[in-house]
């Protein structure tokens, strides 16, 4: 009965962390819940950098009542001063009598030390509740830390043949709109949305989310800034655009592109691993690569995707010189080819998604 | 209850019909069960073209037991002289009470005239049980009859980036053993599976099910015939092998072909419909199109292939300019492209398996 109702409280706890999704770069999504005498008496959510953390707000929601409490929280909670007091702390101040934590927190300044300090209060902690649940929320928090680069997402539509779009490129659209909606979702999550010039140039997108609050940031990597002066990238008043050229590229271009507000920054060589090194640097947690074949190509060699989100549509388009998700990875046998883990798959309208983790070279 | 029995008898019926999936043509696959006081009495199967009908099987068995009886049978029992007497006088003759009939028999022979006789014999007939089912294990008798070609299957398995093989041609393997197993019954249940030179030339398959009783015909598309004398397919001992090819290919080699037991027919101009009709002539109820890209889109826009069986591995080969599933089919638009419907996706082993079922063009 414990079990279940521990359970089902560090679901909650996921819940409530994922209702901020997107917006706590470079922190990670925490939700917490305190239960007193079955009833739940407080709950919290850490909304983004800067703010309180889950367990605060759930405190402070509870009061009195968390006095001989159990505290349910998906990430171990803090015990170093940062932006804000210790939470381990907050909980042992407050009377809390068992923490219930869904995973350690893999940042080296807390890594165990917040459970080792409830417990030298004397509070019950349990340990690894929901844990591949609370893992997955996450992962890209994880592989920020462990990685030291953001947690790299690839998503492509394609046709049941594998096209991204007919020969002539025209490709509006592969995916149905429930796909899209999904997409839109997805983007909420990120942080930062990546596209080559060629899709700038092919389909002009806007690469916003359907919720003004989770727009990430926009990112566009082109060496040669030939590109078009009213590209919807360059209306920042829905979401800030950041430029990546190389150095003296289009000068006239960049001159409007600052004038509109769009950040333009030469680094030379223009490559993934810069970007990614950049957008960790920026506090990203996740990026999603929205870009055509050839940049997903070398985003993939050079490491920069941990998970793909493939949408298939019910469709056939024909055409082997039709423009495919992947470009050239320099692999010549089937046998060498990348492999990916934990595969997924869920029908969205007519469409079917599948996730999967890609794991790294050797 | 009478439901519930009378979906689970039809349901036992489809599975008897199924032991003789691959071996019928052109004959449907056809079950029976004879039901006396709620138990099973009698069943029959019909096994091959040539032999009894299913329910003179299943009344067989049941002997002096199918008086007063219910007969379940997936597809109506014909009324009509052919190889054998009609079933519906057989029915009849056994005193038989209650015929539940799946569906209703589309050869024009037939359609609506057993039932008929047996209503007029006094019989009670229920019609229509798990039709769904029936229509489905049954589709390429009734396309066959209806459109006068037969049923056509496009199989095809590529990497989640949509590659049936690296840039270079290597394709060993794309998917699974499991899957390929799924393919081995695939083509079990089918009359003839037809393949391009270019695949003989690269990939030298087998093209066998791991039923010896249950191989189909193994047809090679051809215009050149330039194609190794030493092909697996030249070996006759395992299944037959049927070569289409233009007038006077290659004359040495069909010479030797035909020494070896190959059929060699010349046509001109090889195209997939006039291999579809010739298919039709000889019976065949279910072709298996495994053939690479150029043909499979031959077969698209030629009206050949009305159901698509995807297998999709998890794993990225990349290249623009690797194999892909299917050839130009002269569309410049994505809107314009041939849509798939009744989607069912399973796995099998880590592949995943996409069918659905291609729209024709208007």
């Amino acid at each position: 009965m414990t079990a279940n109702l521990d359970s089902a409280m560090m679901r909650r706890c996921l819940e409530l962390a994922n209702q901020a999704a997107g917006k706590t770069a470079p922190n990670p999504l925490v939700g917490c819940v305190i239960v007193q005498d079955g009833m739940v008496v407080g709950e919290g959510v850490h909304p983004k950098a800067g703010e309180p953390h889950a367990e605060v707000f759930a405190l402070r929601a509870a009061g009195d009542r968390a006095r001989g409490a159990t505290l349910y929280v998906n990430l171990e909670p803090c015990s170093h001063y940062g932006r804000t007091p210790p939470c381990a702390d907050a909980v042992i101040a407050a009377g809390v009598k068992r923490v219930v934590v869904g995973m350690i927190d893999p940042n080296p300044k807390v890594a165990g030390s917040g459970i080792a300090k409830l417990q030298k209060a004397g509070i019950e902690v349990t340990l690894g509740v929901e844990e591949a649940a609370c893992q997955e929320l996450n992962e890209a928090f994880v592989h920020r830390i462990e990685q030291r680069q953001p947690f790299g997402m690839l998503k492509y539509a394609m046709t049941l043949d594998g096209k991204i779009a007919a020969r002539t490129g025209h490709s509006a659209w592969v995916s149905s709109d429930a796909a899209r909606a999904e997409v839109h979702k997805l983007r909420a999550g990120c942080d930062a949305i990546i596209v080559g010039g060629n899709t700038v140039r092919q389909d002009n997108p806007l690469l916003t989310s359907r919720r003004p609050d989770r727009t990430p940031l926009r990112v566009v990597m082109t060496r040669s800034l030939e590109l078009p002066s009213n590209a919807n990238l360059w209306n920042t008043s829905m979401a800030p655009t950041l430029v990546f050229t190389q150095p003296d590229a289009n000068s006239a271009l960049q001159a409007k592109l600052r004038s509109l507000g769009v950040e333009v920054i030469e680094v030379k060589p223009l490559t993934p691993t810069i970007v990614m090194k950049h957008l960790y640097d920026r506090g990203c947690l996740s990026v999603l690569w929205e870009c055509g074949g050839t940049l997903a190509a070398r985003a993939i060699v050079e490491g920069a995707v941990q998970k793909v989100f493939a949408f298939i549509a019910p469709k056939i388009i024909g055409g082997a010189d039709a423009p495919s998700p992947i470009g050239n990875l320099g692999l010549t046998k089937m046998t060498d080819a990348y492999l990916l883990e934990r595969m997924r798959w869920q029908m969205v309208g007519p469409d079917l998604l599948v996730q999967g983790y890609l794991l790294p070279k050797e």
